[in-house]
């Protein structure tokens, strides 16, 4: 995918007449060439977002600064909540792993290949196992092994990395360990964690032996934004696959490999291109 | 889809060698050509499952009852449980409703044109709304409105019109009412509900207004049998569709409505077509 | 689905600074608060495609009128292309139908239940069968039988009922008979058809026939807009659904009702909805 | 998944009474438990086909040799075309791959973690790129360029290649060269492609650029044995995904691969599975 030379604007407020033009009418006198762009009006909340992806002026001349300068007044008097972000930038990530490597496999290969436009600065695992892997793409690899005697030291450390690594988003690309209230607040709206089950069903550990005790005939799994109850953070995608009486613990496991690794990059991409907003505990996800 | 003229035989014991052959030498030596089989071995549970559909001996000669006579004791001696069905059979299915119309409006269809290959001999319902439906399909309706004081009789009543009908399925086809737990034990295997979420999550009273206000990216509907539990029962189909942020619960309501008929039909059909067996709280569904 | 008391804005015109602007920027000025916008520029043709679907003043102050006045000075310096409707408005859909009634039969229980906001002013087929259905919902039924001799009468019958019942879109629900190049050129892009596969797989007759001897393992249905050539006017929107081995062309047929039956009403729903545009033989469908 | 320690038979004939017991009976006097088995009769080719997975005896005498010898003149005496395989034998496939390697890199990961119970004995290329990916798994790259000229001298190393790594699967993973007719024909039956279109529709070279120009709303990917017709051989499996107006070709081109890569996979899998028979240009695929 060609990622357009492009920048996005996004905002939301209060819903109230003008919040529309309050954002159109300035890219039009900057000169800025609308490419795409959606809104959505929650009319029970009152809440009103917009997203939308804007060509620089044709005659090139772009100054940034100015151009937030400029909308910042008109923004503050809709109290807009806005950013601005070039497409094509790419955000530093850092990915948390355990054992299991089919996310991480995945998302290293779209890495790779540019097909997810993000930086990787640093792994982190609780176990010493995908260290190679992570070497064959040149990323630093850090083992932090937690006991409940080390977890809040080595929470602290972890803590140290995504900082010192410029992290704008940290995934949990099945991280087997629960993170402190604190840290979930810490990273409360850009930390991801895919969690392999349909949320709300069937939270917590070993979903889908859960699933096969129940007999279900679909399996699915949850990209969302961690916070600080567990597997109920603000889901941003599902995914599904039929499944059947014949499938045991075991094979949900592996068949869910595809559909987990598929709705984390999903998320991820989602994420980065700014389409997603967090509010009342859920999310709207324009563009998509 | 032309209901071939076949029989079908479908059996379940405790795993152990010769269960196959059991059964498929019987026909085998009753010149019965199997035109399709599928088996099932439960490696946990040590329990088996076959299905067979065979057509009649070439020569004309089949006498069912000798068929029964002759399989009896050796089905005997495998503990098996069996049944024999003729394929083109129509069983007897009476429908429980309320108000909601179109998984009815769906049953009468597929009913009325053949490609649900049953009799309906009679529609419950606790409101009178949809008698002109049953009338225009030539259909007894039974209005049978329930308060907590008649419900006892109520039910009573409807026991007898499901005997009178010599009924072997019921379906809740969205009947609103929570049947008391002596009812659900008689129909407890021969009573298929269709509920608007995917069991187990958002079980009870209005799943789509659950979902919406936990922002859930994908909804469904779930096909099980009743048992004493609500919403428990032992999972037949389930079916689904993506949503988004935009979607209230009024709109989840109605985007659920195709998924809500097309997998209740299913579980009807895999039902008549004998490829549904129950234990332990979930079912095994052969040759879907 | 509650339909919301809001008009739709759809406009497109040749890329170019501004395109947005216009458009909202009136709004605005008009106190119309957008509830919901997409918007799509086709960087490779250069054009530009818009829907805003807007509430009224709050004061209740609206003049259609006056507002299509204000608007038109300003659509023209764009060039725009522009279609202001009320979306309560229900539209004339005249339905063209064979023998085979499942699209009919869904279509009518969507008009019914007022999930499909459209009025059926007529029906018309090449067989009489469907009389009754339609008589049950008291829709005028026209049988016009067509042989070689008589179809350019009956297509000329045809056009006079489909013009006294001011239709604005004519659905052909597996209507059996192919038009005349001459009805076709007076019904393109306000004629929907659904197709019994995936096109440009299969086209013409007896596609699933086609399916079967190729042993595809998906089938599918395709709702188009019809033009001069045979099913390869633009595609609205396509469904499908697995098949298998064990699937006959006749398993196909019975099989794909409900895939047919689904696309054809959501393709209508997005083009009463104006959704859709069309251009280069393809469509924009903004908001699905 | 963990692979059972399981033997499976495969057979098929013209359908004929006791197709079935001349199977399970054999299977039954040997001990052997069936653990899984399914049949299918082609009642419109009279062709009849089974897969039978199942347990040695409990005693642990088996000799597979006796086995066979045992079967030999049953299966004659119906003219069983047969197969038994070890079920956690891993066969030898050889890959073809050029330049694009997301299905290159999703085989080998399913390779590396057991999901997919092969052994990688070659991988083959008319490009060197991905000679890296291929030396960090450990697996022999051969790099054969490809010209008009060099073709004939080319596939004969191939096959060389092919024929030295004792591969009982060849695996043309997005390799770009069209196979002369001679070498095709070795290959019939036991060589998979992915093309990235819902054959038949789009057949040949840039299928996704045909997509973009159709204006379709869904494309595919279809995994199929080759034969000497391009992009006609019988399809084993084919998965779809949802597009709109807004994907330029080389969004298809990058939104096809997760598809691609998962239909391959599959195809892979039900081959070393034994599920797929291959008859009149179709296949029969058991117990997917």
């Amino acid at each position: 995918m060609n990622t357009p030379d492009t920048l996005i604007l996004t905002a939301t407020c209060a819903s109230r007449l003008g919040t529309v033009d309050v954002v159109t009418r300035y890219l039009c006198e900057q000169g800025c060439y609308v490419a795409d762009m959606q809104t959505f009006d929650d009319a029970r909340a009152g809440q009103f977002f917009i997203r939308a992806e804007f060509r620089r002026p044709a005659d090139g001349q772009f100054d940034e600064t100015a151009f937030r300068d400029g909308f910042a007044p008109r923004a503050a008097s809709f109290d807009l909540q806005w950013q601005l972000t070039e497409r094509k930038r790419k955000p530093n990530v850092v990915i948390l792993v355990s054992k299991f490597d089919h996310c991480l496999n995945d998302l290293l290969y779209r890495y790779r290949t540019g097909q997810l436009a993000i930086e990787i600065p640093a792994i982190i695992s609780n176990h010493p196992d995908l260290q190679r892997l992570a070497d064959w793409h040149h990323i630093p690899y850090y083992y932090l092994p937690v006991t409940a005697d080390t977890k809040a030291e080595q929470e602290a450390r972890m803590w140290e990395i995504i900082n010192e690594s410029e992290a704008e988003l940290v995934v949990l690309a099945r991280y087997m360990q629960v993170l402190s209230p604190e840290l979930c607040d810490k990273l409360a709206g850009w930390a991801i964690n895919i969690h392999h089950s349909l949320l709300p069903g069937f939270k917590g550990a070993q979903p889908y032996h859960q699933a096969y005790a129940k007999g279900v005939k679909l399996v699915g799994a949850t990209a969302h934004y961690i916070n600080n109850e567990l597997d109920e953070g603000p889901i941003i995608t599902q995914g599904i696959q039929p499944v059947d009486h014949s499938h045991y613990p075991e094979d949900l496991v592996a068949k869910g490999r595809d559909v987990e690794c598929v709705t984390l990059a999903k998320a991820i991409q989602y994420h980065i291109e700014k389409r997603v907003f967090m509010y009342q505990g859920k999310t709207v996800v324009l563009g998509n």
